[in-house]
């Protein structure tokens, strides 16, 4: 079966609260990066689906990424497959 | 000056242990995930650069990356670009 590889980013909803992201803007004008802003961190995963095609693929990594990867409630997802 | 929103991914190296996407992996079977494997873990920031250019953004956004956001001892990067 073809075998396809899937990222996953997890990110804070807006509105919820990023005490790393914020932090990580704080410490920014004296590390002289004067011009970044908006910082917002989250999660990142890479793993392997055998899948039939790259829709199936899709829906395996999206139900993961929901049941196991996310808070939705806190939380939102994207999900990016490419065939290895 | 234009702004940018920078994406930056960081992924422990290969052969750099990590126990937060084995853990995901072993609990895959019993949840219904026969066909992943694979997981890895990592991080995942988002930020607005005002730049010049999309050269110079990806420049501000690389080191940032690279002095406050990975540890390059364990881990790799791979930052995205796009105007806003």
């Amino acid at each position: 079966m073809p075998v396809y590889e899937a990222f996953v980013e997890v990110q804070l909803r807006a509105g919820i609260a990023d005490p790393q992201g914020a932090t990580i803007e704080r410490a920014l004008p004296a590390l002289g990066f004067p011009t970044v802003g908006g910082v917002r961190a989250g999660k990142s995963f890479r793993f392997r689906v055998e899948a039939a095609d790259e829709v199936q693929a899709r829906g395996t990594a999206e139900a993961l990424a929901d049941r196991l990867l996310a808070n939705p409630v806190m939380e939102r997802f994207s999900v990016g497959i490419v065939p290895l």
